[in-house]
């Protein structure tokens, strides 16, 4: 028996084999391909449950359950892009600049091959790390940010790099131009009744949770389609955007937020945009008993697989 | 202290007793009565996650918490029907034919005595020697089926009975009528993106996840009831119709799925069809540690039991 | 070090020190304070799952991700209020009479020192030793409800205290007005169709969860608002309100509930009234493998704080 | 096809059925059998963790991996007894003494037909009504006591019927001949150094888990036989006997405790004594998430049954 | 930064990667290897507890964690054998014979090569296949089984391939020596008194649990070795030869079982032996919240490394 | 009612009021106390499973459920002791330096005033630093640490500072005086076969778990306490000690470890040495859902504060 069963999940069980990211070839060498999904499993900036370091795994090991084409995109990734799974980024717990330069390293050398990264966290601390890989081969960036939380604090307890403070990070250095970036589902207490006024002094358009429920998810997505505009885009996607009923395994989770339906119907539409890069992070598989998040998770890759795909397809 | 106690729930707490559905009598004799509760602990068909030989015993299990009258329906079901737990029906694990078998066999018993079966399941593949034994006495029956899959693929890994194959096999077999059956709340990742084309051209209206929420609850159940019409009908609940954060225990959840009030609401509308025989499948317990899942499943074993009555009651 | 960095959550992580709610100071002297949180860990009365004793301490310990201001009613509770945690009240497993006792003594001695109360259940029943002390003060109460359950039965068992029937004792009682009260949720199975006209016949408003959506959300904050007018008001938050998928740790849960941003978007608008008492019941965490439902219960109590806190800040 | 088949495990799988303990038929009326097992669902004299009103469903549920016979005993009970599960005995949470009353008839009501119960609780407290029963037909019993604690206390704040303060109310009352009575296992912190001296000042012989250790497993079993001698003898077994690590599902662990191993060593011993009855108590299925202890409660169930199956055969 | 990396332990955490076994290399092709790691994610033959398909996933996820040295053997294995991970044996779910072939025929073609395959199940119906591809290359094997069970009973309902039957079918097919074999651990319930000797009557030693403590671990250990003598032998551990304590998540457990620490003493012991094969069965991830029987599992197959490297190592 | 009752646990339940360690006052005062509870609730420096933060929050919670005094020792240690709980040091997620520096700092200030620290960690990266507050009041320490790692690793790719390395740190700065200090219970899989006699080289006594087993429990407490001498010790217990069985919740669990039963034979026999301080470290609650570890943890606590009573008591 030849050893190529494995290419069709028609032959055999999707339960079958090591697991990468929904079956693809394990690859590490940074040249050829079109897409790449990477794992970034570094927690150490989280600022309440830790863990996200096994979300790779997590979402990696669900993703067997993903059969390979998407429907509403009418399209199968693989048929028009060349994916690999490229592996874990090589991180060092507890060391975070050491970590966010093993980041930044081994997704810039994927980029400067052409290559979209769609990286598996980890806390959201990593998108600093991500987004200066992208700059430095893109400029700056348009961000689209799906979470619960703004993450533009300045520093918690007198630290500069947690998974609150990533996109403040990311302004100061250029990384982003925050007048083509949204951020949308914001919700939660808050330290300060200012707080949301303070992020938006910072030029992000600021969608929370309750105006995305007041204008609508078409509008919400037509904003942040309209900002980004051609601008070279990255999405991140922090699980905590979804409610804990669909994401009970993350960091800080908030109440009040979002169904993966409506996750779904927002990602779909995003696909005009010029990506090049995107993120899914804080999957906490320790709070995951039923695999809700993982599955979560790994349906969002897809979905952002899809995204290029659908893009590429048309061209 | 006599032993009729049990048959009050105002005077013993619920959780008493023999753990029969909703604390029916059991009785294995398949004669004189309207509604028999069947489990067939049968999961061999699973193509991923496997272990819903349990649900018969999780959704027995929790179904003590349920009361015994319907507030939408205005009735207790006990009041119009004569209601049995017939218990779990033999099933051979690892020979899918055999155990179809003995599936078709006993509850043929029921039909043939004029009982309308409400079945445990298992795994969808199930439905496929139920259909044998209600088609046997009722000739080919309309379906209104709720599910995140079409389960209509011809096979899996060249095996032709499995869960993703059931109501493939009963078109070959005659058993339902393509053109008055309904598919309702079809999603997910697809083999091939003409997938859900594919299972239109059997003849079945395929009403997917978005195309229900496009059209909303009033017109799905419009538009099932139309083409059901006066047909003999048989209604299939798998239990990965509802999202994962309200069923994560089962054998293959699809994000972007539906909520519990929403499926209540498509099945209380249902009550004009001539319903022959329930299901309510894939209810996986090892993955449902909040008996969350189970709870959904024996609720809509009760919405079957109140359908039945509800139209008893007027008659 | 100064030991006061415990009261400022941006020099030290959150989940640092002993759990009281929120990180609150603990003083269980009764006096000088505008709001107490008091932890009533009794749950004999419960007539299924049992375990809710262990809610007061799954509540404060999620508390602690609380951030300290709310950004809707824009105001940062502790600005304007003085709030301690009074810890737990004494209560006697098994023995109803001596807990409600001790429940309406401390009770009272806090509402006579002008406190309002916020107190963590325990099961439901709590709520007519809760309301024995408030009335003892301001007199009947205007009561509004957040429930799955009318918790108005006569008795199970024969047993007059139990969880589901302390709002009947309470009106017999003379504590409640009904006709300024409003129990808003209510759904499930039923011992007897009639039961929800009967809820009604004792003089409250009923509005069933299919009432809520068919009005919605604005309507029936505004129908509750109006019966209460000017009366002294009790709020009563059975977290089976929820929808299991969103509170799955619960003693008593029912498909078809509500999600959490509904519940935010209910209580959020109750601020015009005159509080004097805030309940959260029924967190069972045994039943809570993520922590989902005691966050819900625990953002709860904190929505009631921020609408106290608002009240007093336009003043 | 016969019903018959389930009383055959070779033929279907044990996983099939309602569950009664061990697949054994349902039987509740008191006549005609040699054991009866009965579950006692209540737990409202529990003093920390509660719940333990579900360790009769959970015992009868994994009870179906047992296979008829026990090697050591070489004997399968069923040959040689007839053996019933007749159900639930009715009890009412939060009322201890109605609850006490019914199970002390409903036992009564079997003894006096002549047969042995083997009853499933519930909590501890539930021993004392069952000592009634067995007394009133037996006059003053031995006791083999199988527990982490002593449940010789006086009371628990000041009430008088807990599951910590049984066997004293059962002395009181003159159920027990504390001469010939053993307690086995003792172990844990304790309220006083003395409270075991004040243990063994009731006449009780008692085997800490430190003594048992010391004189070894022989000795001790010798010790509890030569006490109880010819006397009519009940054997309690406090599934905290076990180790947290065998038995981590029940209300009051102790660390330092038994394998389950040993507690199979130390029963299989006992055989030539004149049982009257058994129980094996605070199974409690919400901290069981791999049905650990209640598989152990189930195996030491029949340990029991075949033991006195033992004596039968060689009779 | 080259990806050579991996290699290293010391130079990058141990929770980095893609999870084959170990970190080792995944390499499907059947050659020029001492040793291979290989998954059979089969579980249709298990008569109770079902979703072991999932095991060699959770094994290979865990054993992250083990570092690459044995310190009892004094040994790395990858020092002196050449190792890899050849992914999962295809399989077909429900089809047991089909599933057989894929399994024989992979392990042959690697044991062809000259390869020693460890193997991770998958329910204990797996060794059937492993043993016709090993005694096609070897001749009949000396079996070494550690077991809570027979696994030689004639069929379950009148089925012939369950993973209650595999040694039973090795026999008829002359796969195994019996004389040269040795059952460790045998305990539970049974069907009939005479099972074991039924057992014994097949030519194999079978050394009950109870008879191992009584003989103790050097004299079992040394039965077995002087019956496989110079026999080409083949190992096989069932986890539920660990008591539930130390394996929960299993398919069948039975109380009364061994330690890791007796089980890592038996294995230690059997270096002298000509291995020719092993296997690691019935690890079920969903009855394994904590990891410790995937833990177990995995240590166990690296105990199997280490005893081949400690035999090579001498060479 | 006076607020009093607290300190009577014969009063009302164990599971009442706000956790601090066994009920104890909370006073985060350094003054005028024998022995003080304090969390360090850090775990950035945990090599594979983190979480440990949650550590203190969860040996406190089952605390509730100790009594409060020792029959062993007969002792009741408040009694003899003035404890406090002292509350949480604060830390810094991330920042192992900082968070080193306020433990040091904190610890400190209570050693200064006399009293003797019980930590909870937190993972075993914390020994370091409360070694160094203990050092600089007490000289070099005597170490009795009861683990199933040496953590006298160098570095962890290339990180100094790690829960694998605190006890290199300590010697190479002089804390620790290695002639008097023993390691017991080492085992597990490890780097290189020179691992231990590396450990050795260091001075220490490293008894493995093997020799453990080998000389016995008594002789392995007679070699500890002989090497410590007159010296101050220092004890610290990582709860990996103990088997994965005992204490599945931690980062890094090797099988093949003790019981909680040996684990208190060695502690109790420690009582005659001069000890300065205690910790207890590794407990991870997201992998303990029935809080078997937690509660291990909290008794190990509880015999340190009784080896501390016992001495005082004979003074």
């Amino acid at each position: 028996m030849s050893q190529d069963w494995k290419s069709d999940v028609t032959k055999f069980p999707r339960f079958e084999g090591v697991r990468t990211f929904m079956r693809l070839p394990y690859d590490p060498e940074p040249k050829g391909v079109d897409v790449v999904i990477l794992g970034a499993p570094f927690d150490t900036t989280a600022t309440f449950r830790t863990g996200a370091r096994f979300g790779p795994e997590a979402v990696r090991r669900i993703s067997s359950l993903l059969r390979p084409a998407h429907a509403y995109h009418a399209v199968r990734p693989t048929d028009v892009l060349k994916i690999v799974d490229g592996g874990d980024i090589p991180v060092i717990p507890g060391n975070t600049l050491r970590s966010y330069g093993y980041i930044t390293d081994v997704i810039h050398s994927w980029v400067n091959e052409g290559a979209i990264p769609i990286t598996l966290g980890g806390d959201h601390g990593i998108a600093l790390a991500e987004l200066r890989a992208l700059a430095q081969v893109h400029g700056p960036l348009a961000l689209i940010q799906f979470d619960a939380h703004l993450d533009t604090w300045d520093e918690y307890w007198e630290e500069k790099y947690t998974h609150g403070t990533p996109f403040r990070r990311a302004l100061e250095e250029g990384l982003l131009d925050p007048l083509r970036s949204t951020q949308i589902g914001i919700r939660g207490t808050v330290y300060d009744p200012t707080d949301i006024e303070e992020g938006r002094s910072l030029g992000f358009e600021v969608l929370t949770a309750e105006k995305v429920r007041e204008i609508g998810l078409e509008q919400t997505i037509r904003t942040a389609i309209e900002r980004a505009g051609s601008a070279k885009t990255f999405v991140s996607f922090d699980v905590d955007f979804l409610d804990p009923a669909y994401a009970p395994g993350t960091g800080t989770p908030e109440i009040g937020g979002f169904t993966t339906f409506e996750a779904q119907q927002l990602l779909r539409k995003l696909y005009p945009l010029d990506f090049v890069g995107f993120d899914i992070v804080e999957v906490l598989p320790a709070f995951d008993p039923t695999e809700t998040t993982a599955l979560a998770g790994a349906t969002v890759a897809f979905e952002f697989l899809s995204l290029v795909a659908s893009g590429r397809k048309g061209a």
